[in-house]
């Protein structure tokens, strides 16, 4: 099985940590290809700076998807997913929908521990986009400056780790979730160190993407997740364009 | 008072008609600049056509918005409208949410008819992200082939001003949203021959966009719709990275 | 253009706040006519004072409304407002919902900051009623002693804006709405000290009012805010008998 | 014990219908008192037509509450109940939330039947306003002229029985809500012949109005629905005034 | 009239306390008949707890209810409770649903006080089941050991007191209700004492099972209420067997 | 990895079926035994069944869990699904939130459909408990009599598939999940022949059920998910009293 993971950012330290945690949780025989946002930001934080990370990672999907049998976008707050859904011929996962996934099967309510007070509202509208706003028991953000987003998690291992346990005694969370592909790898970390669970959204991307693969539901030829209707375009990357013009929606 | 008014779709058609209901809505001393997207899909549907739009309104917005006070992007489902929230100096404002506004005004349970099936869940997740669920009394929609975007009000007129009757009687709507860039200016002709008002969000944005320049509000500069913090990027539209250069986001 | 502006309570110091911000903030050639409640208490806090005010208003309004364009309810929770609209044949808005659906178009979550402890239960109920609690942040309220309700804002300027500031620190508020017709005007006067937009009831319900005059979107003829059906009554001011018989609700 | 029942409605058949039901209720030992609506409208439909009861029930409850245990507002729809609740220093109930505490006892889901289609919207925000919709599984509603609203039982049984089979068998309604005081007793005949429990609004109130006396939970002299505070007041009608100024809220 | 009033917990002391707050609020003419479970544990905190105690009420339930004419399952929290409303010939009730519903007809928004920290997200669950999260202002519960559970009351009293006074001050409570079958009875020790009103389980249970059968709304032959339809069984307890045996569900 | 599956009825044919497909789902390496109800009812329609169904599960759980990494509650309603998650030592899994996991990665609104007219609100409210509602499109299901549990599929092929094509068509499901331990497999026959993905709940919690055991999150030492604190209990099974005892719940 072969997984393409897009970092939508432009930081090859965070593609790094993504990298090396999808190979510590890929099962067996489970392959993953990474690719790098070509535009955009450094990390994502904010609407504005997700709306770019989304376009960089349509373009890198359109390119780089044949061959794979599943794509992850691997920025918590998953930019351009559901759009992507729509148009991939094969299953498209984000760290986000993953971890939560993860983390509702293991509690009622989890809270999300994030690397900056910015992102924090972001993040509540995409738990919210979910429909699982009423499982949220909280975020909870460093409010530090980050030296460097590659070493998030070596600089402020104790911080992190404090805003976790603040959660579980204050806000009553029954799960964790690391939120931020720079905090990728964490969870294994805090293993034993905390009270409840703790979930990291790129290993659970890696394993859910094996398993929707495995089960193979079959793919929307119909409703709003079948690819888009043919229409006229202009101006796209060429892949995008080869992309819309090779399926055919309803 | 100058008004910027993105069509994030390709068709030129289109643009005439919402810069048609655009002066006919605009109080005087208003003007409008319109601008087309320089590439795109000829309109939108679903969300991955959203995701095209919505950056193609991006760089748009960042290049022409010096010297007007409000932008609207006049496309129903308000592609990178929030994104667009945050960096922009002045007011930005959508149709839906517009629309949705002037609606609230009118009467509590709204429905909304637009151009095609397709398009249906992408509008639902959009009320749904404004949090008006509750007030959505029903989507109906077209279920034939749009021989011209730029003809929609002419070729369908008696099909739509039906599925308008039908959100009365059936569904209890006490408001009727008209939906999508190509049905603007429809509202006005339909006065008179509906039980209940009717809501055209181009003419809702140019009022609305009117009004909040007006209010004078003042800026964010301060919590998530404040300008993005600075940090680095590469390969951005010009317009783009002199927009994120020129705020200081916290 | 004339609006018809309306103080459910009994205090002229008060109507003269009103009147102050409906001028400054009405658009050239609109005219304001304000009217103060015969009968009733200082200013409304609770339920049952917010019922004495309904009834007040509905007879000024039935009274008065000859020769006006648009109804306001000058009153933070809108006093008698959805009934209003269902019986005058012009257009009838309440500073709440004006309010909001300002601050809906500035940000996604708003704070509410009002005068007195015992004022927020209901100001929370309105919210609700108009399906925004999941965009409500917080309710903040002065707690103390109100020795001039028409000096409100001289008095306790400062504690206002430290509410403020709170719901924007500690509650995530991205829109801070001044609730209650004492605070009339005091978003222009704060303007630029706060850290994110800030919206007025009064000045969001007058231009309000003139986009609704403006847009003609046509009057409910059939479902809930259609006219009562005619059927016998007995003992209503001379105003609402004329008011109710005038009208042919279905 | 003694209850006050007032009927915020002109009409002496629909009072005589209310009380015939309230004293087939009753314990033994509870005695009944029969108010009917000084002024207002021959029965309730619309928001226009509570906002009139409502000022009509809070005149009679101030007048005529001396020397009864509980007041009951017995219109479906409740006028001005919770503002009531404030200002009474006993219990005061309403048919509908009386009638919507005895449903959740026996099922999940219920569904209401009432006596006209332009009811409906009205009691759907009532329901909503409980915070109960999630619990609503449909409304019903006649569709024919009422020619005699002292005889609605009478003249439509068939259909209401007709309503609530369908309530039952189309929208999974596990308990039905007879609603509207016409309907007040049709609970009683419809015994047996239904598959699910059914509840009516007067009995469910006198019941629940006999248990909150003998519980004797105490009167709130904090929060919400402790007496509105002293403040200056005009023009109230004289029992009115004197309940407001009996009463010490903080 | 004839109550059963199930203890699913195996605490004989608890069941002291039950009976007693039972015999206090049953109307002149009600009989009240105590069982205590036959198996399980001291009190029920966890849903683990609530399983094996649903299944000890759901045995005595079969067992001992013929001669009643209604059933109190008294544990908060209600173990078993909507199961049992299936196969009862008569109404089954619970300590929470009646006090919820008691609530609900005193104020809008209610706060639980609890006996230990673990059992609130347990009650959390049970209040959302019911679709009243919207009304749930807090829960607060005691943060220390439990010596005795017969005399949770006598020991922790002014700490109980404190949790009540918390509520209403910080999170705008404007009923309170009294958890747990330990706490029965303490409602009427802290009337007069609190600043709004208090509501107790077991007596609301006693009132509303009086008002249920007073009212004979009839009980479910189709829908989810019903019985369950008949199909193979095997090994149940007797009791069990016998009562799935006797109905006859659709 | 070893996985014990329980089916909480008694069917052995229901038994087979389950087994069949968790073979056929599960990893190379995943061992998977199999354990049937020693009491309870044929199949699970009702809370009452459920209430039954509960019991058995944890029996058999708290038996036979040595030696496994997780359990699998193999019937759709999840039957004591939350209270095993409690007490077990491993992770516990139920059909319903698995299948409900995988139909969250695959689109945004999901129908069920299902094998009884009963069973449907059962499954309602377990999709509510999960916070799900906004999510569920529709849920249909057979309505007529099934003449073997054990052969639900080979009798009713063509009429679950055509319900499953009406979810799509008329209520916009973007998924289908098979709901049913007798339905176990039958997603896997009807591959390409649906327009949308379609879930099995069998391989669902196969799949999640080695994910969890895989990413190793930590189990909940604190909160409502650590196990029961130590009590004084009687009467229980030998394996609940020995797991009881052996946890160390705070």
């Amino acid at each position: 099985m072969r997984l393409l993971v897009i970092n939508p950012n432009i930081s090859d330290s965070v593609t790094a940590l993504i990298q090396a945690e999808a190979l510590r949780s890929a099962s067996p025989g489970t392959q993953i290809s990474m690719q790098t946002a070509a535009f955009g930001v450094a990390y994502i934080e904010t609407r504005f700076e997700a709306l770019i990370g989304a376009y960089a990672a349509a373009q890198l999907a359109a390119e780089h998807h044949p061959g794979h049998d599943a794509v992850i976008v691997a920025a918590f707050g998953d930019p351009g997913l559901a759009a992507l859904k729509e148009v991939m011929p094969v299953p498209v996962l984000g760290m986000t929908e993953s971890a939560l996934a993860t983390a509702c099967l293991l509690g009622h309510r989890f809270s999300i521990v994030a690397i900056s007070q910015r992102i924090q509202a972001w993040y509540r509208e995409v738990v919210d986009s979910h429909g699982l706003s009423g499982r949220l028991a909280s975020i909870h953000a460093l409010d530090r400056p980050l030296a460097s987003i590659g070493n998030v998690q070596g600089e402020h291992a104790d911080a992190l780790l404090a805003l976790c346990e603040r959660a579980v005694a204050e806000d009553g969370a029954e799960v964790i979730v690391l939120a931020g592909a720079p905090l990728a790898g964490l969870a294994r970390s805090l293993a034993g160190r905390l009270s409840v669970p703790v979930v990291d959204g790129v290993s659970s991307a890696v394993r859910h993407a094996e398993t929707l693969v495995a089960l193979r539901p079959g793919r929307a030829s119909a409703g709003s997740f079948a690819p888009p209707p043919l229409k006229p375009n202009r101006g796209l990357p060429e892949a995008i364009e080869r992309l819309l013009a090779g399926q055919a929606g309803p």
